[in-house]
C-alpha cells in the first residue's frame, strides 16, 4: 500500500504549495445539496434569494467544503497514504459562491511532523484557500491529514 | 419576516441547550455523499472499508456535519431570522460514524452579542456535540450565527 502510492507523508514538507481544481459551480448541484441538507430559501429558492440580502442563489457552505474536499480527493488524497483527518479549524466563508463560478484551491502546508504515538504515520497541517474565477478569496480553513510515513 | 419566524437573535441566550435530531445515518446516502465528493475507499467500498483501519464502511466527516446542519434547520434555523454564518471553528471527528448509526446533536450557546456594525442583526456563538446512540461524542464543532434581533 506505501509503496503503491504516489504522495506519503514525506511530500507534505512545510512551505509546499498546491494548486486543486478547478471546479465549476453547478446549479443542479447546488439545489440538490440544499435540499438534502440546508434547505434555507437562499440555497434552495432561486426567487426567496433574488429577494434575500444575497441577491441570488448561493450555493451552502458545506457543499462549498464537500467541494474542496472533492478537488483535494482528486490532486492527491487518492492517491496517498491518507488515514483521516482528526479534523478542521478555522472554516471562514468570506463571499458567496454562486452557481457557474469555478472555483481553484491553493493549499500550504503549515506544518508537518510525526505521530508522537504511532512512529509510522505524520501529521500535516495545511491552509486550503478557495479562491473563484475573479481571484476572489471565498473561503479559507486549516486542517490536519494523517499520512502513512515512508520511512520509519 | 423578523415577526413571523418562531426564532430570533433574543431566542438564544447564553447557556440556552437544545437538542437536535434524532437522525439515522442511511448507508445508500453515505454512498452517495462519497461518490460525490469523498470518494476514499473507506467511505465508498465496503470491501475495502472492512480491510481498512475503520473495519467497515465510514461516514465522510464531512457528510456528518452536513447531516447536523439538517438537523440545525430542521430544529430552528427554517423557522427563525438566520442570516447566514461566517464561519465555523474547532471541528473534531472524534468517532467513526457508520451505517445506523442515531446521531443526535446537543447545542449550547457560548456567547451572544448584537453586532456593532449592524445594530438589527445580533451574533450567537454556540457548541454542537454530536452524539451516536451509545452517547458517545461523534463530533463536534464551534460556530457563529447571525440572527436578525426582534428589537433595535
Amino acid at each position: 500500500m506505501l509503496a503503491m502510492s504516489t504522495y506519503a507523508f514525506e511530500d507534505f514538507p512545510v512551505g509546499l504549495v498546491r494548486e486543486l481544481g478547478p471546479r465549476t459551480v453547478n446549479k443542479e448541484e447546488v439545489l440538490q445539496f440544499a435540499s438534502a441538507f440546508d434547505p434555507q430559501p437562499f440555497h434552495l429558492d432561486e426567487t426567496a434569494a433574488n429577494a434575500s440580502a444575497f441577491g441570488g442563489l448561493v450555493a451552502s457552505g458545506w457543499h462549498t467544503c464537500a467541494m474542496v474536499m472533492r478537488m483535494m480527493c482528486d490532486d492527491y488524497l487518492l492517491d496517498s497514504t491518507s488515514q483521516g483527518s482528526p479534523g478542521v479549524d478555522h472554516i471562514k466563508w468570506l463571499l458567496p459562491v454562486r452557481p457557474g463560478d469555478t472555483l481553484h484551491v491553493r493549499m500550504t502546508v503549515l506544518e508537518a511532523r510525526p505521530s508522537n504515538s504511532r512512529p509510522s504515520v505524520g501529521l500535516v497541517r495545511s491552509n486550503w484557500l478557495v479562491l473563484n474565477q475573479h481571484a476572489q478569496p471565498v473561503m479559507s480553513m486549516e486542517g490536519w491529514g494523517m499520512f502513512g510515513r515512508r520511512k520509519t
